[in-house]
């Protein structure tokens, strides 16, 4: 494989790359990812979304596309991918390419190859923006990421506990080294805080508070988006609406000040 | 080195080897690790506890012993490391070796060695538990650990929602592979639900509800525990105090049924 001849047509074809990363998992690192594809493109930008999350894929789920396997198209000798489109998003998964019930039990470099060919062997077309949804860690697909490929910039999320903001400043650290490193647009603080809905007034801040506030300072970046967490919020992204996450107006309108720093 | 020599030797010194695994991150997997040392300790087991998230360790956190360095002592001309002692419980981590703000960037074989060293370069002594925190995913360390130690049985921990337990899932079928698995002993389900400090009789099922109960009728697996989120449990972790998570009586209760199924 050319990657040199690649890398340059990926390039071409999708003007920015975003990253989205979080050091930890489970702080909803999938969910912002998709909220931001889902606001860029319903601002009119042609918007694609790539689950790089080898080891726990959620783009199939997000948008309800469990057990759907992508069509393969021959071009100049090689074999491509055309994604699925979804709220007139470009979606690809490795999540699309292996049964939904089965680990992907492969070693770093194989994790690596996975992503390569994930992105390459797509045929995204012309894109404003490729949105990358990372696994958790600072391992092989990010190294893979920041050495391959020219992203215009990371975006952090975390949830408001230090056991989460420890694994997310390292990752901060390694996305900003001198050498692979690439500029970080902000950080994200998701589950932020809960109101039950017997008593909207109230804010619970389950998982502590400020904390996103406190590593935008300590690290110099901007604090994006605070989005709480409730039970609509879980059911839409289990259920795969991923509309109707953004119906919740809370979260709707800390999504528009998220894709309004970065477009 | 000799792997087959080090391994005997740590079946010699411990009893049982019980892997903590959860496929998704930021489900509380360190916590309910940490919580099952706590009772057996306090049941007067001898018990060790290694943090094996390579990159994005919580035991120092979780035993407030953050930029603590360990002991080194030479045996037979060969270097090991004295785990820390805390509430009773040998301690290891990545964490202790590392500076907690620089991330872990290494591909998977230098990963896994890292593992293989905290494992068997630890001066354990004699132990009825040693519990291991395992990082999120099915990726080198898992592959290690299940290839190169003889692990009793692995408990998986998950949060209620979908997009945990499609992720729990694949660790399970990976960890019940034929070849390389181990007994799967049960899941525990955390962030089960949370009831607001001023109206402690409600119940809030942010995260969807009967998650676990599910996955362990689909997997025919018992379900262990289900242990509550509030302020209380996240502040105890993100402070280090493990001692006020277990005075919380429905954690303390929660964790009490864990440990009487494992012992």
């Amino acid at each position: 494989m050319d990657n040199n001849k690649i890398e340059k047509t990926l390039l071409k074809n999708i003007k920015k790359i975003i990253v989205v990363a979080s050091g930890k998992g489970g702080v909803g690192k999938s969910t912002v990812a998709a909220g931001i594809a889902m606001r860029l493109a319903s601002e009119g930008y042609s918007v694609g979304l790539l689950d790089a999350d080898i080891y726990g894929p959620s783009v199939p789920l997000l948008f309800n596309m469990r057990g759907k396997r992508p069509f393969v198209v021959e071009k100049d000798g090689k074999s491509y991918l055309i994604p699925f489109i979804s709220f007139g998003i470009k979606l690809m998964s490795i999540g699309f390419l292996i049964d939904d019930k089965q680990p992907v039990i492969w070693r770093g470099p194989k994790a690596s190859s996975g992503l390569s060919q994930l992105i390459n062997d797509t045929l995204w077309g012309e894109l404003d923006y490729l949105i990358i949804d990372t696994p958790p860690g600072t391992g092989d697909i990010h190294i893979t990421l920041l050495q391959n490929f020219d992203a215009s910039g990371v975006i952090f999320v975390t949830n408001p506990q230090s056991m989460a903001m420890e694994d997310v400043e390292k990752a901060i650290s390694m996305y900003k080294n001198e050498t692979i490193g690439i500029p970080v647009i902000g950080v994200v603080e998701n589950m932020s805080w809960f109101s039950p809905s017997k008593h909207p007034d109230e804010k619970y801040f389950i998982f502590g508070k400020d904390g996103g506030s406190k590593l935008a300072h300590d690290f110099n970046i901007p604090l994006l988006a605070q989005i709480p967490v409730n039970e609509r919020v879980c059911a839409s992204c289990d259920e795969g609406k991923m509309n109707e996450l953004m119906a919740d107006s809370q979260v709707y309108e800390a999504f528009g000040k998220l894709t309004d720093i970065i477009s």
